[in-house]
């Protein structure tokens, strides 16, 4: 049976000694979050997760969610029990705005209990992690009233959110949306179309959930700029509060999918059902992106928590395994055989992930405070910048931080050998949660065209040109130091494969866009890898700096160091190659016709 | 519902421009393969596993094997009349020698068809597969009268077989083999004992399993040099070959996995079954290492076979969904929206799979022709280069083909995008299915073991120094038309980056061979890189001599063309990369104490 354990030590390394984030201790919401608090959500929330979500998570894969002939969906067995307590416990509100009954916490802070939340259960977080989506476009851009009529209940969890995008002929290309919206009388619109794959779209978690929809108003344009946003509850809101009647709004079927069998993923039929404009007509698409920004950001920590808990049950399954000797003699003689942990391969699967997981979570921890200061930091200038960097870096840890949660869980998978393939040792249900965070909130490569297409252009490369000098400052002062010149050196020369292949996409994507579409996959592999890289430039740094004032567990830095070695010697080697790759162009990508693709 | 066609003409391309396998008519078994043979077999074998098999796939995942309390296993519906044809068609017997109701063909025929059967079905393709490999051990290591007494009934497919190697405690290592073999008066033995993860091991599709078990004899080592392989029959044969008395052998229970539902994995309890010996005592992992390596070629190209039908449906997929727009200008006004086809990063992903599928089913089919070449051809010289030359290439084989097969599969279901997730679009499966291939018949970490610990310094590195001059002199050929130049410098260089790869080992593993270990898989991903350029290499010169001679479909050859030049823009530039992780060496990869990956 699968285990987890929260990494709270790692956690707080990189709040404390990577982020400093007592240095931003005057900035709103950071008033809160006082270290006693801070230990107190990573400790008691990691308790929670581990204690409460973590044993429903096997349990919630094998059953997965049921639809009944009323239309009504009930999750798997314990769910239902275990969001009472998580309501409960506060947990659902922690960066909530004080106004609406939130915990006024950073972003950051919840970012760190979300990732232990993701790892415990990933099917059951996303159940909040929709709502909170919700709760952002509402906080955005709804009227006063409709926030004053919602967001109370949908911050503390009492309700729960949605987001309908997709229907059968429309994903990414959301133009392509059928549903519409009639305006009624009373104000209000009347909802018709099918949306599917929505995920947390009907349980027996809350006592209400709050649809926001993308629908289109009669004579828009059947384009992208023809797209209203509207909140479709599920129990129509009296003016009291209480619950009025059921609207037209119901679950046609569950998706029978790979895996999160735990979170209910449905097809909505609308059919008339009541619901209201949420900001402009025809600027829907703007208020869903607010949500969907955050979301992505969202997603791409869901490949460090998928990543962490499959990594931490691979490296038990290398220590209690024992399977063969050490190539350099048995490393254990009186037993039969030695430990998996010894065989260097099983290794290498070992610190690839660590490295990995450690290094993205630096990253998402860092994403995290840039987003508290784009809101809240002093200056405009350093509310732009951390905007600019967020931007840019966005659609990067969604990307990278998705392929990278797969890769760990299918390199943990492989450390487990046949056991691994079978659902008891839980650890294959981790490599099946983990695919769907490539594909949903835009698939991979949509996050890619976004990062070359949108954010590298933006305001004259600006975003992309001040994360250029960031890590040029930051290697050229990290090689004072013996102990981190050499990584700085290393990651300063992936940096300038990525600068060159900038400068390609800038030369050879005017004459032909698809030069620069043809390599968008490299370019954000790319940026990703130098952005973690960063992340082990500031935590060689970190650990350097606390070895020398003597401060923390020696032996804990000083696997940071060889860490940092590693992902310099086994990860940046790429960068090369997908510069190269990217230089290859459009031409051999894109020759064949699609006759050429047939089979026979 | 995915769909799927025989690539015949992709195969014909390789069977005869490629290996030319005219050249080779005189030896043995090839006179079985003319034309006409060969065609029937591609044809007709193709429209069989497409019609009757792939019907099946989808299905027998979704419903998978059932255990019946008396220990009797059913397979899916369907799967027991489509097991009677495919015997009745004589599917079954292709290269099976002649002397046992075998067809004789070339192992490169065989080879062919079963890409073709693995696409359509991989569960199904198992059962028969996992027959072939009993066969081959009692074919070179049973007695005559085991051979008479089962190969004619395994041959003709109406009884099934199996290999017996893993038990709870013992996967890769055999020497932690518990299972017991008493010898008894009558020169039976008693077998007692556990095995787990049996593919094939119960089932109604035959009368009988031949079940093939490794197991000690009371005083044998205690290690790998103990160990006896043993025959053991389901239903005990009586001397006119009719079949007697139950063995002492039972399904305890089939596993619950995350693919290949509809192949039954059990665990086979022995209680005492009779048995013989097969081959002499203590020499049995000898004997299973002769099924062992034909079942890593025919693991290899699972990942063919997975990877060719989820490209198949990716491209039809890419071809009908319309979304977004091409980058440079809609490619169809009329429609709301064009096919994602156009889309770079899609394209991408389909070139990245059909590069990677086309030079994988070249490989796998030389590895089929160099089978029958190190029994079959003229000259000891040969046969002995040709065993060589497979030795070396197995590893790669099944390493690089089944972790290609995954990517390849996972790129299809990212091109499906939401869909993709679906159980019901069948892409999803296809995952899974592939990705037990990486761990069975030797995790793929075992593979890259065996490369560099077994076949790399075998003979003093003939192997490896041949294949070296093999791709030399070929690249230098090839360096005379201007269609082929660039490609042959390309792959001279990768080229170049293994052979520098080998040198560092050599220079550095006596010192401390965990610097081996250590770069194995990446090694393995090289050699493999190599290999299937050279596959490329040989292609696009077939390419060019077909479109000077006029023959063929031009539009066909020059596809080849490009897809080479793509395989050398998007694949070549890792050699780089992996040659320098290998020489990172062992020490940030060995450094850290298990303690220090601990999270707490």
């Amino acid at each position: 049976m699968p285990q987890y354990t929260p990494p709270v030590r790692e956690t707080r390394f990189v709040l404390d000694a990577v982020l400093g984030l007592d240095r931003y201790a005057g900035l709103p919401g950071f008033e809160n979050a006082t270290p006693d608090m801070v230990d107190a959500v990573l400790e008691e929330g990691g308790r929670f997760v581990a204690e409460v979500l973590f044993p429903l998570n096997l349990s919630g894969d094998q059953q997965g969610c049921t639809r009944h002939p009323d239309g009504s969906v009930t999750t798997p067995d314990g769910f239902k029990e275990a969001y009472a307590k998580f309501v409960e416990g506060g947990w659902c509100t922690l960066s909530a705005p004080t106004e609406f009954g939130g915990q006024g916490m950073p972003h950051v802070i919840s970012t760190a209990f979300q990732e232990y939340m993701i790892s415990a259960n990933m099917a059951f977080a996303m159940y909040s992690g929709l709502a909170h989506g919700a709760v952002a476009s509402l906080m955005t851009k709804g009227s006063p009233e409709q926030q004053a009529q919602y967001l109370p209940k949908m911050v503390s969890g009492e309700w729960g959110g949605t987001m309908n995008l997709t229907e059968p002929q429309c994903g990414t290309d959301l133009g392509l949306i059928k549903t519409k919206a009639e305006p009624q009388a009373d104000g209000s619109y009347a909802i018709t179309g099918t949306k599917i794959f929505i995920s947390a779209g009907e349980h027996d978690l809350t006592d209400n959930i709050i649809h926001l929809v993308l629908a289109k108003t009669p004579g828009a344009p059947d384009s992208s700029k023809g797209i209203s946003l509207f909140v479709v509850p599920k129990f129509l809101v009296n003016d009291d509060g209480s619950l009025g009647a059921r609207n037209a709004v119901s679950c046609g079927s569950i998706e029978h999918k790979m895996g999160i069998h735990g979170n209910a993923t449905c097809v909505l039929n609308y059919d008339g059902a009541t619901g209201w404009l949420v900001g402009e007509e025809m600027k829907g698409l703007a208020a869903m992106f607010i949500m969907m920004n955050a979301a992505r950001l969202g997603v791409g920590l869901q490949g460090v928590g998928i990543g962490e808990v499959a990594f931490q049950n691979a490296v038990q399954y290398a220590k209690d395994r024992r399977q063969g000797r050490a190539l350099t003699g048995p490393a254990e003689p009186h037993e039969k055989a030695d430990t998996l942990f010894v065989h260097p391969d099983v290794r290498r699967m070992l610190m690839e992930s660590k490295a990995m997981v450690e290094g993205l979570r630096a990253l998402c921890l860092w994403g995290g405070l840039l987003v508290d200061l784009e809101h809240g930091a002093a200056t405009e200038e350093e509310r732009q910048s951390a905007s600019d960097l967020i931007g840019l870096l966005t659609p990067v840890i969604k990307g990278l931080g998705t392929d990278q949660g797969y890769a760990v869980a299918t390199n943990a998978q492989q450390v487990y050998g046949g056991h691994g393939y079978i659902a008891e040792w839980g650890v294959e249900q981790y490599v099946r949660d983990a695919r769907i965070s490539m594909i949903y909130e835009g698939t991979n490569g949509v996050q890619a065209m976004d990062l070359v297409g949108r954010k590298l252009p933006q305001n004259g490369g600006r975003a992309v040109q001040a994360f250029f000098r960031l890590v040029a400052e930051e290697c050229a002062a990290a090689k004072g130091d013996d102990r981190t010149a050499d990584f700085a050196g290393r990651l300063e020369k992936a940096l300038g494969e990525l600068q060159a292949a900038t400068m390609w996409f800038m030369a050879n994507g005017m004459q032909n866009p698809n030069n620069v579409g043809a390599g968008a996959y490299s370019y954000m592999t790319l940026t990703g890898l130098v952005a973690v890289g960063l992340m082990w430039l500031r935590m060689a740094e970190a650990a350097v700096r606390l070895l020398d004032a003597g401060e923390g567990d020696a032996k804990f830095l000083e696997a940071k160091l060889v860490t940092a070695r590693f992902y310099a010697e086994r990860f940046l080697p790429d960068a090369g190659a997908l510069r190269r790759k990217i230089e290859g162009g459009a031409e051999s990508v894109m020759a064949l016709d699609p006759e050429m693709f047939a089979t026979v």
